[in-house]
């Protein structure tokens, strides 16, 4: 009996990162009798495990098949495909997610603390500047998927006041939740560092902009590792230039690598990330890449659907 | 009836930040009658809340002297003092313990991240380097007092593989724990990044000196927000110079504030922290002084007692 056809494509994450770890999961997910490659006939395909910067863009030229698995967290790129016509999963892994708790952690200790001056004083003057507990800073965290609810609660159990906002309403012990455009300006009023966390989606673009940034308290700081359009540049920029915005570590970027010339990678008041707040393991992705083809094989739903009216 | 007389024995932290405090915290605790002031005739002093940095070092002029209350974590300059026949309680503050917690697990996720080069390179080089996860990344922390075992509870939370050592065996979920001289090798072996969180005794004075520090993996990062003289300094710029240790992080020293003169400030392997990692928070840490004047007048056990033996 044949198996299911798996398509990889992907030109990063890489085919020779993910072979060994793919063919493992498979096995170890009971799929058997799969051919799994970079290049397989189109008329063979069931699944594509699938990266947006692929160059598959025509998914109407395979005619079997029955799942797009997605190996990145954000679909933006892939959910609008109007060749699309089968069910798209999101990538919700585990090592992601951890990747993402400890980078934004990092990131906002960092703030709290005061890090970047204790490391530019450094020439001997001893000046001893004591920080607030973390249950005296609160924090806003935009967005309340996997990542942003996984990072709200590793900044509660630190000890942070955490209020974070969804589109639509959420319960999250230990976190404060609002939503909605009311929920909006109250979450950014009351944050004195904001983490972006948000989907890219026609209602997020664009979200922080002049008039948003000004509802944040005076001297905030913004951490983004979400996605670069949640943001609209020069609004930020003039936020940080008037003291409005105290400083913005960004990680995403409307165009990647960040151009030389843009303002931020000059501007003292950014710290400009190379993408790599997050990314996804070849060795956990792949275990929720093989549990949805068996999921697929067995007819049973998919983990981690993506609901394209909403874009995520 | 007349109450306890406690006299306000420091100049640093300040009395004008610990008087409302104190009398909040002692009057919740239900003392009555008491006299509280940093200027009480011998006669009348019942208990110290002290300083070690206080003018205050013979105690043997105070004739009904129940007990020092200290206000420090560390007791080295306190614990030794001959005229001391009375008990002497250290200070746990919750608020110092958050403090720390805080600052551990920011300066360890700052070299867990790599932040130092990505604060280093905002020039227009796009380098993504994405960390391995904390996983991946063992940590070991020496000293497992309320301070150590606090950090390394932190740190194992967010995915650290922590190792803890202590003189003592000891036994904390979700850490492995050693102890003793063939522990503190096996902790030192494995410990990518190492917690400095003794005690300064005799037996822990210099415990970092060439011998031990060379039996670090090599390019291991030490993080020291204990005591100065835990380690030698001459053997760690050694160290660092030879590339044993990738960076020191050191918010304590063996002389504060450090001299200008001293090579940490200029050594480019050598964080200073001008000695912020943890600080006694006046609200906490009076409610710690009033519950042990109220458990010295009810003739109960004191809470954190010394051992003026061990010295801690």
């Amino acid at each position: 009996m044949t198996g299911p056809g798996i398509l990889f494509a992907a030109t990063e994450p890489r085919w020779s990162d993910y072979e060994a770890p793919l063919r493992a999961a498979l096995e170890a997910a009971g799929v058997t009798g799969y051919r799994l490659s970079p290049d397989l006939p189109a008329a063979e395909v069931d699944y594509i495990v699938y990266a947006p910067n692929s160059s598959v863009q025509d998914f109407s030229v395979f005619p079997r098949l029955k799942a797009v698995l997605n190996l990145w967290a954000g679909v933006e790129n892939v959910a609008p495909n109007p060749t699309l016509t089968v069910p798209l999963a999101r990538m919700v892994d585990e090592g992601l997610t951890r990747g993402m708790i400890e980078w934004v952690t990092g990131m906002v200790l960092r703030h709290h603390l005061g890090l970047d001056a204790v490391l530019a004083r450094q020439s001997g003057d001893w000046l001893p500047v004591v920080p607030p507990l973390a249950r005296n800073r609160p924090v806003g965290v935009l967005g309340l998927g996997a990542l942003g609810k996984a990072c709200a609660g590793a900044l509660a159990t630190l000890g942070f006041p955490v209020t974070g906002w969804s589109r639509s309403p959420k319960t999250i012990p230990g976190i404060a939740t609002r939503h909605g455009e009311a929920g909006l300006a109250e979450t950014l009023s009351g944050a004195r560092i904001l983490v972006l966390l948000l989907p890219l989606t026609g209602a997020t673009r664009d979200l922080l902009d002049a008039r948003t940034l000004a509802l944040l308290p005076r001297g905030a700081v913004i951490v983004n590792p979400g996605r670069g359009p949640l943001i609209v540049d020069e609004d930020l920029i003039g936020a940080l230039d008037s003291g409005q915005i105290g400083h913005a570590t960004l990680d995403v970027f409307r165009e990647e690598p960040l151009p030389r010339d843009h303002p931020f990678w000059a501007h003292p008041g950014v710290t400009v990330s190379p993408h790599v707040a997050s990314e996804t393991r070849a060795d956990t992705a792949s275990e929720v890449i093989a549990e949805n083809v068996r999921r697929g094989e067995a007819g049973e739903p998919y983990l981690h659907l993506v609901d394209r009216g909403a874009g995520y």
